[in-house]
């Protein structure tokens, strides 16, 4: 078992600007140790809560990243980098993380303005990570964040992921399949994310593999004969209740049957009463075919007889939320021995300065009922908790990082524990988050006279 | 100059199904040439037309694809292949792919129900490339597509790629810059496809730099003193009208300020007055922020004096339509020697069988008319040419791919080629593609008394 180790992660994977702005700081004498935060601004339209997602990646990033000589060689010959003394150069080829990381442990529900995660580090190290850093962590949230969806419309109905052949890239279907796992599916197709991060490996069969033979009734029995104790067969590629009589007669040991196309509502109860008319009543049936939270809670509120589902393009692209406004912005440095808080006052955009800590406020049966962003220093009360954690300190890993089946848990106990209105499909009232008193002098302070905006209640529209 | 060798293309990035289908081919003796059309069944909502873009990774993945043995031992860990005979792994550990593969050029605009690759191989060879190569083909075509239309609402205005942090991972935002540079843009942020495609690297600063200085106007200074030549700062850190003024200090060589906040027409507007009356009159407007097709057009048709887009989240995820309709479908099967048509007839989903070509008519300027999708072998008439060519046959690459910036030109002078209405961002009436005869017929004989749909002109709607 292994966490993605050979995933992609060249030292020039990141933006030219992170570069040219650490050339600066090397050579302004401008770097200072620096905090960085990363946040969702507001949450999308159609998400009353995110589950953070892609910290393993990130931090393996983040303690692996270095830069090859060769890397360097092709920097020089940027027109940017012509006149760039050596100094940079030499900072690149010595470039080893030595700060601070603390962040929301992976299936940790956030909300929007909540700090992500938080990189404590000399201020030109800190800057070169933010392009990666968000990359991994953005689309590994958002996916997490769909398929918690997904997962609790199926109400217990088993939920797999098929998407890999739709994610954007081969690598983003791989990262999808760990944040669907972590969101609470069962089971990928992604025989990559099966092996690298134990996700149980899930498939059926194509129709092409109906086609490749004179009969469909053939077909499954050649698939029968080879995969005995896990056929499941294709039912859809002709005729769905011709296909599902065709399957009756694999016998009491076919496991599943999947229907593809057409009204999964009506054709599932047509197949369920074919499959148990032959006596086929454990045999399970699968639906697919652009799959959403949306159209599950349909077809179970209608009684479709359907016990696992899978879904793919919608949960890995997040179809209907494609993007979070995910950032990572400067909130404190060390100048002269002194350390300031820093924040942007660009409009719509504002940034709150200073380090921070998010205080969970739950009831007696671990209920989240707010939350209080807040210094790390100061608990607001006793009946908070801090959800921020110590993940790298001094360049060095002090955080055991779960197996990935303990985040699906926690992640599935978690969002439990979440108010009601937050798991319905439809948006409502949102998550109380606010902002503690000291938060909103020291964003007074350095602003002056104007008021500190407050996290985001709202939710994105277009 | 490479070509994304070095992305990540593991055997096992692909779904298990492919594998078990694989193996019950060379099991079942049913392994006979195949040929799979790989296509997009509709065009999605808010797309006339698509760019075809990916086909030079994806040929990259067939002809390097090896399955190691270290992956071949923990296939045979799965439950799935526990009782597999020892024919399949050797398939496996002997596997080169031997066949032939058409596509249709990068660049080339196409149209839902087109085939825009075709593969020809003995069918367990043909089936294990479906999920890489939808997937690679996919994300290209869709983010190139959506970039199209991003560039030409420009209107000679420049676009860069700034979207690396908010595509779904690394890898995606890799591949994102490479099709939204076939797609028209100037340049990327990214340095890795900088590097590895030769894409020009472009970028600014970020509000990072601004707020690790005492004050605007020295970060400005600062980051000229070190950048003299390719200066551009960004304005809106604290109040975008004094950054302008800040600005202006830094004399005329200051290339650019960029706006990445507020109501952009009339902040350019304000800022591009003050530059004017300091004498900067030469120094450019860049803008960015949540920018895409629908804002660039409006806000030219306001008159806003912007020189270049820096454009992320919405071109590299293709927000509005994030995924498309991309199908990989066997069509084709010899069998004793003997070669016959397949399709499916899902319901909604159906199939055309045999090997396709499309056949392109324009008129005497070169405007693209219309489509016909026909046999390879009959050319409908002397004005129509045909637009999938040959990639590679028998296993050996025999196309010569031209450089990324060919592939650029191509793509845009094609799309001076089409229809007017198909460049309006609202989708108006589609291109016309219609099946020939003799494709109806073979439907129709495959099918019976059903008369063969033609392909869908509509869009998707959600």
């Amino acid at each position: 078992m292994y966490s993605g180790e050979e995933l992609l992660r060249p030292a020039l994977m990141t933006d030219l600007y992170q570069l040219t702005m650490a050339a600066g700081y090397c050579l302004s004498g401008g770097n200072g140790e620096a905090v960085f935060e990363l946040s969702v601004r507001s949450l999308p339209e159609y998400r009353s809560y995110l589950v953070a997602a892609g910290l393993e990646q990130a931090v393996e990033y983040i303690l692996h990243l270095r830069f090859a000589p060769e890397e360097i060689e092709w920097l020089r010959s940027l027109p940017a980098f012509r006149d760039t003394p050596e100094v940079f150069f030499r900072f690149l080829a010595d470039f080893r993380f030595g700060g601070d990381v603390w962040a929301v442990p992976e299936g940790t529900p956030v909300f929007g303005g909540e700090p992500i995660a938080e990189v404590r580090a000399p201020l030109a190290q800190a800057q070169i990570l933010e392009t990666f850093l968000l990359s991994v962590m953005h689309v590994q949230t958002l996916v997490a964040s769909k398929a918690s969806r997904v997962v609790d419309a199926a109400r217990g109905r088993g939920v797999v992921d098929f998407g890999s052949r739709r994610a954007h890239g081969p690598e983003a279907g791989i990262l999808a399949a760990r944040a669907a796992f972590i969101g609470g599916c069962a089971g990928t197709s992604n025989l990559w994310a099966s092996r690298a991060f134990g996700i149980p490996a899930v498939g059926t069969a194509a129709h092409s593999w109906t086609l490749a033979f004179p009969s469909e009734a053939e077909a499954f029995a050649r698939y029968h004969a080879l995969f005995p104790d896990s056929t499941v067969v294709l039912i859809d590629t002709y005729d769905t209740l011709q296909g599902a009589r065709n399957a009756l007669r694999l016998g009491a040991g076919l496991r599943g049957v999947r229907i593809d196309s057409g009204d999964l509502r009506t054709r599932s109860r047509e197949v369920r009463k074919i499959l148990d008319d032959g006596g086929l009543e454990r045999t399970q049936i699968v639906a697919s075919g652009d799959l959403n939270e949306y159209r599950i809670a349909e077809l179970l509120r209608e009684g479709a007889p359907i016990d696992l589902f899978g879904v793919g393009t919608e949960m890995v692209t997040s179809r209907d939320s494609p993007s979070l406004g995910m950032v990572y912005k400067l909130v404190e440095l060390e100048e002269n021995g002194r350390t300031s808080f820093r924040a942007k006052f660009s409009e719509g955009k504002e940034t709150c300065p200073g380090r921070k800590q998010i205080w969970r406020f739950r009831d007696e049966h671990g209920c989240c009922l707010q939350d209080e962003i807040g210094t790390p220093e100061d608990c607001p009360s006793a009946g908070a908790a801090p959800v921020l954690v110590p993940i790298i300190e001094r360049g060095s890993l002090t955080y055991r990082f779960p197996r990935l089946t303990e985040v699906r848990e926690y992640a599935r106990a978690e969002r439990d524990c979440l108010p009601a209105r937050l798991r319905l499909l439809e948006a409502g009232p949102g998550y109380p988050v606010r902002w503690s008193a000291k938060l909103e002098d020291r964003f007074g302070q350095l602003r002056g006279s104007c008021p500190a905006p407050q996290p985001r209640q709202e939710r994105e529209t277009d």
